[in-house]
Order: structure tokens, then C-alpha cells, then sequence
């Protein structure tokens, strides 16, 4: 019953997902523009690589390495030098030849993959597979392919998704990507006290239950860090935030 | 005017729907990614075979049974024993195939129920089913064909939905299933205090009233367990939760 | 000014509606799955029957009558036995024939009704008129061709319709029929304290004015039963329903 | 400076509308089914010719004279005995008909009014010209060629509209016919108190200001009487409707 | 940096507008059926001719001239005269011919705006160069190009826009118009106190801040006459007009 | 870790951004009409020239140069003037040309930018390349195209783009360009107490994180002027601006 885990060594966050993702799974990361998908998903990469000994492989269907490269070392992680020493790798690719790439028994990614011990994966971003088929099953299937190709290389993936509800309700799921995925993260804009905050939840996790909180985070210089639930709000995920009313009567009021 | 009951085993749920769904009829279980539909169908097949002895099969036309050995094991729920014993069948299919072959006297599934005695069946997911026919009123014909198969082997089947609507309202029926089974669950996210909680509601059921709660419910290391109602909240199912404003006075400043 | 009533033979709703449907009237009844509608309608054949010594007629459009002769005996009415007495014909039939057959002088529907003497008529459910024309205006045709039909034969009918409404506002008329027909109730989930209530409502009703309150219901071992008004609730059919502020404020600090 | 006025003989609305509809104008009157847009139309001809001496013309596209002489006579209206005087005609037409009859200087429609010397027009409905045309600059001109037609005439009409919006907000304007007409009448359901009341309001007028309540109405046995504007509620056109906060607290604990 | 204004000849309003349009520009006024624009519009022209002694034109692409005689004649203008005395000329024109005699040197509309000293003109309206393209960017060009040759000819215009938003939120911009034009005026129905008013707006205007005040506006006798700020009231352009909270403490409990 | 900053030489703003734009991105300035997107772009490019040394560069896709240099005098910016002195250059282009000289080694745009030494570039609007595709995906391609020449030409940039949402939620993100940009400002209307303002925001900003007050800004006679987060109000952003509960009892009973 007990499940390897692959942790993304931000403390609060691990916790709250009982150890790490489950190891071997592909798990969704989805957000709006800024929301820091990058961010956490290459933080998950070096971790890997510094903390776990896990070698890291980065897709990337739109932005070049040199990118990547610069904004990691905003947080004082040297990919560059990560890549020199065979630890990481990042790949500008497409979609279709990644699928393909992924899918043969030895395609360009399934080699790497194995000669370089790669364990963690982040596909930026999973929301180009879209441009592949106009059909909602065919993409189903696309989607479902490229995920299985993953699992069957027994990497722990990461594919962010870019979400383009700003801010205020989430109301649909878009794409069916979510109910294919062992795991579904949104990362969210709050807007409190006339000011924008970030949220993250682990919405959905195969198995047992784990933490169902929404978490406020922050990026700092070294990173995301992930504080406190947010208190005295409703409507985080579900729409638009507003305080509680007994919140509104405790600050104008007091606590009795 | 009384009826034979099939009870999922939970004993919380099973009460609020006088002791189980009407045995061979057609049940459909819809809900968001990752609030436990797959789990709760498995648990109605599991404990359909260790409580009640009835032999079940899941019919699935996305995950392989592999997925589901290993789902159910993290619950203690060992699929491949009782697949080895004769007591469970899982068969990954496609929509198409599963039709015909329903629908045939001789078809495949019809001797497995045949031969096996299955008494209950979990198709994961009815959804795909939609990629069958555009026409709305040519799928309502599909469906209904693939509900009446079963019916017509009194069998109690559990029919897995995916809702595309994360949280917040739940504005429209997306599609006539509802209309055409003989009761109808319904799974949600719900945000409460800045966590997610998961929420349970039989809205349909044919036959005399049922309880019409809103139940709070939590999936542990046992499978799901059904909890009370939600006190103190509006708009659960119906559209953006939030504190009734009675719950918000007390809150503040405590019980008259 | 008097004009003849046809009874539903459920004492709270009848006096509502001034003493029943107007006799020889098309009156239209929509709600979401699993609302009550055919237990209405049923209850409102079978109380002609019993009551009112009013033969009745069901045509169906998806269910089989078997499916009538047990949903029906949940209530104690024994729809088998009426038939078997000439006082009750259900008629499994298809949109089109329905239409023709009603349609023509000597059609299979126009000689039952002369012959049987049916008073009484339920189509459940009108919805499956809206396959046969994709066009609205064709569609508002055909709709007032079926119901001049049913009215020319002096039948008091009750039309079912499906509404995708689940929970939530009712925004829309998504159909010209409600601009047709002699009357429009309408049955609606409404969610209170955490649990799943019904509503009724007579929203149209050609002539004086009847009465328009909003009604709790419940479906009992004897049918539907019709209860008071809701009480401290808004937006029951207009949108989401919530406490009325006062009713918050009574509820916490007691009435002055 | 001074204009004629065209009563509807209903006395809180004529003052509301200081004193009637502008003679010789063509006016929108627009609801959802059952809030009796047919009702007040039927009035606004009987009352012409019973108060004013002004005879009457009804165009219907839907209903046959029947319906209008038996729902009249609810009212106490005998439109059979008016039409048989002369001073009434109900005539059942399609809107290409119509068109034509009108804009020919010898048409249908042109000769009965001369003859007749016909004063007041209802037209039931105007939604039916819809069907005319999908390109919606066209659908315009027909519209604008039919309400010239009318005011070449030099009647007073009335032109009834199907409004889709049942209860909730009245988010758009569906159509261009309210920028062309002289005068636009509203009629809506309200919410209030767990039941349904409906209001009227004049929403535009050409010429100098007129009164903008919404007022409350009923249907009597006697046709249509307006009453007071509704206290404390806010919504009733422009969406949901509900309680103003300070008639919550009023309400709950009496008027400081 | 000083500027010349043009103004309306409404003190309240052109004191909102730091004395008047910019001369020479090109100005939108949008508002639902009924709110005034065209009054607004008409009393531009007037006072122009009659306070500010500048020529003006109306170009219709709807109304006949005896409309606008007509109704200027409610508020004691008198159009007739004024065109025979040669300070104002209305033309019923359509959106193809305006645009090209606009645009061509010898022009009709040029050569009367060069003979007559026209330095004001309203379009009524705008909206029907929609009619002229289907793709939005050829839509913007038409557009663009028929302000700019009003710009060219250096008058101040007004461009009347129909916005179907009746009542509740002005949501989207449906058309690009706002970004083209110099300035952009909305005029809304407010419902307070079940009654409905009018708001005026303005919203854009190129150059240094205005006051953007949301400002309520009678039609009385003699045309619009702006009045102070709606108090206590939020979202009136927003969305839905509801009592601000305090307010409501306020009117029910007397201030501190 | 430490980086080049491109200022605006407003001083509140630069300071929640950390001293300015990061130089040598794109950057996306997002509004509803009237908000200021022009303003600010040229206020961007202004103080480049006059307080940093920094030439600039505005390609316009629909105003003519002489507009510039009307709007900018207003606020005492002498644009001619910095053209003369070879300080600035307004090229008014269209979108096909514009991206063909910038991506051609030797182009007009690529030339100018050399020969000057621009550092700053504002295109007004980056809209009008949505007119170059329909489909999204290709679409996608044209906009990274466009953004990465500006990229390797190492110039800072202002990318204007038109928002359609007026007032109220900025439900979506209705283009992928956010998700391509190095940050993302966005400018609001605001409707506070009767009165429209203007809010700025800085919800994007690639690398470590910024403040992400929600300010309100004015529009003063020498350009824009920032100002405090707002206070007490909910929904800026994300919805419908009201008062926070709290504000509202305490503007009603004063603070404890």
C-alpha cells in the first residue's frame, strides 16, 4: 500500500501532498499567465537533480533553452552548468515530433532518457498538444498517448497547462487532460486587500486522500514558498474572493 | 411495492437511499476530475463481491485493468486476487464494441454476465460514449440502447460521468443521460475555509422520495466514507458556496 | 365566465390553480431529470381514472409501458389492470407517427380517444418533437400542429418537457412552447440547508389570474404531495436560492 | 407643443404614461409567457372601442379569432358581438401576408382600416416576423417597413414580442425592434416571497419624460389592473431580484 | 496645451467636460433604446446653432427629417425653421452613400458642410456601418476612415451607437468604434427605488483627465438637464445598481 | 541575479516594479478604451529620451504621427521636436510590413534601430496583428515572431492591446499573447462611489517577484500620475468593485 514519492523539496508544499508526487506518474500544472508554472516546475527539476540525485529533463515547445537558462538563474539555479555535467537536459522540440519522439522504442527522448537516468520530466507546456487535432476525442487520445509514453518510461512528469482565466471563476474544465492525469495542481491569482496574491491547490490525487488546502505562495529569490492558508476569504478557486462575512464583523467589530 | 436494494456497503450512503440502489437498473455517478467517481464504483464492486456476493465487472475504455489493480490495492481492495478467483472482470474496451457486443445475445459481455452470474457492473466512463454520435438525439438513442442492454440483463450498473464544471455552478445538464437512468449521483468540489471538501448528492432516484442531502464525504486508506451534511452553508450544489449569513452572526458574536 | 376544471385530484396544488386545469386545454409541465414530472403526470391520469371516471392516455416516447406499470404500482396504481378495465392506454409511439396519427380524422390516436372516451392525455415527453425540425419557426409548427390536434380533440393534456436546468437560474425560455400552450408549471430542485427540496410553481395559465405561489413538494409512497410556500427564501425559480437577510437576522438574534 | 393621446382606459397606467400612448404611434410590448401581453392588448382594443368609440384591429399570426373571443370573454369582453357591430375585426394572417396587405395602398389591411375607420392596432406577434429574415439589417428594414406602414395609417398600434427571459435579468436587447418603435412596454415576472407577481413598466417613450416606476399588476376578472410601485426590492428589471438590505433590517428589527 | 471646446450648451455637463467636446473631434454616444440619445444629440445641434451661432447637420440613416422636426418641436426647437433659415440641415442618407460622399473632395456632404459652415454634426447612428462588413477589420477601416473624414473637415461630431445592454452590466465592448473615437459617452437606465433613470457618463476623453462623475439626467420639457452624482448606489455602470451597505445601515438605523 | 532595469520614470510605479521594466523584454500594456494605454506608452518613451538618454521608437498601426504629436503636447511633451532632433521616431505602419522589416536582418525597423540606437519601442496596438490570423495556433506563431525580433534587437517594448471588457469581471484571457510576454500590466476602470477611476496593475513579471498592489492612477496635466492601492473596496480585478464589508460598517458606525 505504501507508494514511492518524488518530492518537489519545498517543504510546506510536500507536506501537504503526503510526501511528493506519486513517483512514476504524470501530473497537471495548471495556471494563468505569471502564475509561476515555470517557475515551480523548474524548481522541481533542480531539486530533483540537487536534493535526490535525480537527473532532469526539460520539453520545451516554446521558449529556447537560453531562457530557461537566464530565468533559473534568477533564482540562483545554474542550469548551464547542470546541463555540462550531464545532470539536466533541456530539448526545444514540437509537439508532433515529441510524441513520436516519445512513443518509438528508441526515439530521441526514450534514449535520453535512459542514458541519462532521466527521473523527472516537466513538458512546457502540454497546451500545444492542442494545435494537433480539432476533434475533442482525437486529442483525448493524443493527450492520453504522450501521458502513457511517459508513465512507461517510469519518469515523474510535470506538464504545465496555461490557463486563461485570470482571475474569477474557474468554471469549466476546458480540456479532458484533467480526468486522464494522476494528478491535477492549479496555481490561481487572488486578489485581496487590492492586491494580487497567489494560491495553490492539489485539486485532484490519485489514491488516498491528501491536504485540500489552498495554500497562498510566494516567489522569492530562492524560489516558491509555500505559506499559510488564506483566512477569512471565500470563493478562492470556486469564483470570485470576498471576505467571509463573520471576517468583515470581527475586523469592524472586534473578536468577541 | 417493495424492492430488492443493492447497497454500495457504505453505510451512511446506503442509508439516505433506503438501503441501496434499486437492484437492475441503471445508475449514473458523474462528477469532476479526481473527486472519486472510479473510486466509488470500485468500492461498489468490491464490496458487492466480499459483502454481498455478487460478481462484478468493470468495463473501461480508458485506463487498463493494470491501473485499476493498482488503484484498488491502495485501498486494500486486491482486484487481481478476486479476478483470479472468478468474482471480478475487468475489460478494457471501446465504446463501439462494448455496444455491440451488449447488444448481441451472444456478445461478450452478455455471456461473461452469463457465465460469471455478474450481478453488478461499473462502466468508466459513460462519457466516451459521446464520441459515437454529434447528433444529440442520435447519442440519446445510442445511450439508451447501451442502458437498456444492461437493464435487460438485471444487472445493477454504475455509469461514471466526467462534469466539466470544476466548481462554482452547476448551470445545465450537458447532455440527456440524466434524463434516460434510473438515478442519478453527483459528486462536487466544494471550497470550505480555504481547503477543497468533496460533497456526495443522490438528486434522482425513480421510485418514492429518497433523502436529499448534500453529504460531506472523504476518501480514507478504506475507500470512501460518507459523512454528514454541510451545516451552515448555501449554494452547494447549485452555485457559488458560501456562509449562510446566520452561521456568519453566530460566528462572530456567538448563540443567542 | 364559469368554466369547466379538470382536477388534479391533489387538494393544495387544485386549489391553487382554482379548482384544476382548464378542461380541454394543452398545459405544459418542465422540469429537470428526476424533478417528479411522470409521477405528475401519472398521478393525474390515474386520479381521472379513479376519481374524475375520466379515461386516460399516455403516449410515450422513450419508455416502454412496463416501465409505467412498475413506476406507477410504487404508488400503489395499478396501471396494468386499468388498462386491462378499457379506462387506461399507454402507447409506446415515435415523435413522427404521433404526429401523424393524431393529426389525421381516422389516425390510430384520434379513433382511441373516441372509442376509449378519453378525457385525460400525457405526452412524456414533448421534447422528442424537437428531432424532427431543426429550424425553430418549423419547429414552433410542428409544436402548435401537435397540440391544435390534442385540443381539437377536446382532451385536457399535460405535455411533459425535459429542462436542462439542473439547480441555478432559469434563464432562458429555450423553446417557443411555452408561448403556445394553455399553461406552463414548471418543477424545480431547490437546495436548502444542505439538501435537495422541490418546487412547483404554475408560472402561466390562460384567463384570470390563479394563484402563483411556490410550493414545496414531496413524492410519497401515494404520490406527490403539495406542502406550503417555501418560507425566508429568494430566487427559488429566478436564480440561486439563499436566506433572506431578515430571515439571517431573526435566525441568529431571535424575532423582536 | 400638446400631443394626443391614445388611452389604454386602465387609470393608474394612462397617468403613469401622462394620459396614453402617443395617437398615432406604434409601441412594443414585450413578456415572457403567461405575463399577459395578450391580456393588455386585447384591453387596450376593447376599451377603445367601448370608452373612446375608437374601433379596433387585431392581426394575429398564431391563435385563430376563437381563442381571442373565448379568452375576451373571461374578462367579460364580447368580441363577437363587437366584431358582428362592425366595430372590431380579428384577422388571422402570416407576417408576409401582412406585410404585403399593408404596404399596398390597396392592400387587405389598408382597406379595412379605411373602411372600418379603424383607430387602434394589435399585432400578435410581431415576433413572427422573425422568421422573415436571419440577416439581422434586413429583419430591420423589415420591421421599419411594417411600423411605417402603421403610422401611415395614422393608427395607435400595439405590437406584442415574445421575450425568452423568464425570470433573472433582462440582459440584452435580442432584437433591434425596440430602437425603431415609438414606445417600449415591458412586462416581467417577479420573485417575491416565494411567489410569482408581475410588474409593468414603460421603459421608453418618445417626447418629454414620463413616469418610470415598476409597477405591480394583477389580472382580475375585469382584465388588468396596475397598482403601486414594489417597496423594497431591488433587481426587478435590471436582474435578480431581492430585498434591499434596510427593508432586511427593518424588517427584522422595526423602523428606527 | 489650451484647447478649443465645444459645447452642449448643458452647463452641468459641459462643466464635467472641462467646458465642452474638443473642437474638431470625433465623439461616441451609446445608450439602450430610449435613453436619449438622439434628445442629447438634437439639443447639441441646437444650442450650437442657437447659444454657440455654429451651422449644423444631422445625417439619418434611419428616421425621415419629419421625425426630427417632430420630436426637436417637444422641447420648443424648431428644426424646420431653422434649416430654412440655412443654420441647419438633416439628411436621410444610408451608410454606403454617406461614406463615399463624405470621403470624395466635392462631396455632397463636404461641399454642404463648406457652404453651410457646418461646425457640428450628429450621425444617427453609427451602428448601421455594421451592416456594411461582416469581418471586424474591414468593419474597423470603414470605421475609421468615415471619422476621419469628418475630422477632416473639421467639425465636432457626435455618433450616436445603439447598445443592446438594456439594464444590468455593460460587459464587453462589441464593436471597436471606442478605441477609434476621441471620446466615448454612455447614457444607462438605473433602477432605484423601483423606478427606472438615467445615467450619463463619460468615460473617455482624449487629452488631460475630465471628471467622470456618473451623473443623473432628466428629459424635462425643455431637453436633458444633468443633475448630481447617484448617492449610496454601486455598479451603475458596472453591473447591477444595488444600495451600497452603508447606506442601507444608514436608512435603516439614522446616521452616527 | 542582478539585472538591467528600463524605468518609467514614474516614480510610484517603478518602485512596485522594482525600479522598472527589465530591459530588453516585451512587455504587455493591456486596457479598455480611454484608459491610458497610449498615455503611458508615451510617457515610457518620453522620459527614455528626456531623462535617460534612451531613443525611441512608436510604430503605430492606426493613428497618423501627427495625432502623437497633438496628444503628447497636451502633457508639454514636444514630439516633433524630439524627431527633429533625432531623438524619437513615429512610424505609422500596418501589420504584415511592420513584422517582415523587423524579422529581415537588413529591414526598415531593424535599420532605424540601429542607426538611432532606440533602446525603447512602443507599438500601438499589438491588436491589430490579430487581424493577420485566424486560426489561434498560427496566430500564436505571428505574435512570438513579432516579440522575439524586438527581443533580438535587445530594445525594451511596450506592447499596447485592447481589452473589450468596459467594466466588470475580466473573465478571460482572450488571446495566448499574456502567456508569451516577459510581464503584463493592465489598466481598469473602476466604479467608486458614483465615479469612474482608473486602476494599474502589474499582474506578470518574469523572475523574482514584484508588488502587486492594485494602484489607482490619474491622468494630470504632465501625464500619468500613480497613486495608493484602493482601499476598502473587493474585486478590482477580478469582478464587481464594492465595498468590503467591513469598510461598510464602519463608514456606518465609525471604527471601534
Amino acid at each position: 500500500m505504501s507508494e514511492t514519492r518524488t518530492p518537489f523539496g519545498i517543504k510546506a508544499f510536500d507536506k501537504m501532498i503526503s510526501g511528493g508526487l506519486l513517483s512514476g506518474t504524470a501530473n497537471l500544472l495548471e495556471g494563468a499567465p505569471g502564475t509561476g508554472k515555470t517557475t515551480l516546475a523548474m524548481q522541481f527539476i533542480y531539486n530533483g537533480i540537487t536534493q535526490y540525485k535525480e537527473p532532469g529533463l526539460i520539453i520545451t515547445f516554446e521558449e529556447f533553452p537560453q531562457q530557461y537558462y537566464h530565468d533559473a538563474m534568477q533564482f540562483g539555479w545554474d542550469f548551464k552548468r547542470l546541463e555540462a555535467e550531464g545532470k539536466l537536459k533541456i530539448v526545444f522540440s514540437d509537439p508532433q515530433t515529441a510524441i513520436e519522439e516519445l512513443s518509438k522504442i528508441d526515439g530521441q527522448f526514450v534514449k535520453l532518457i535512459e542514458e541519462m537516468g532521466i527521473r523527472r520530466v516537466a513538458v512546457d507546456s502540454i497546451t500545444h498538444l492542442e494545435s494537433l487535432a480539432i476533434d475533442p476525442y482525437e486529442l483525448r487520445e493524443i493527450e492520453r498517448k504522450f501521458i502513457n509514453a511517459l508513465k512507461r518510461e517510469n519518469v515523474t512528469s510535470i506538464l504545465l497547462r496555461e490557463n486563461d482565466s485570470l482571475l474569477g471563476p474557474v468554471t469549466q474544465v476546458t480540456d479532458k487532460i484533467p480526468f486522464i492525469v494522476d494528478s491535477y495542481m492549479i496555481l490561481r491569482y487572488v486578489e485581496i486587500d487590492s492586491a494580487i496574491e497567489k494560491a495553490i491547490c492539489m485539486l485532484k490525487m490519485r489514491g488516498s486522500d491528501h491536504q485540500k488546502d489552498i495554500r497562498c505562495f510566494k516567489i522569492t529569490g530562492h524560489g516558491i514558498e509555500v505559506e499559510q492558508k488564506f483566512s477569512g476569504r471565500e470563493g478562492i478557486m470556486s469564483g470570485i474572493t470576498h471576505s467571509t462575512p463573520q471576517d468583515a464583523f470581527v475586523n469592524a467589530f472586534g473578536k468577541k
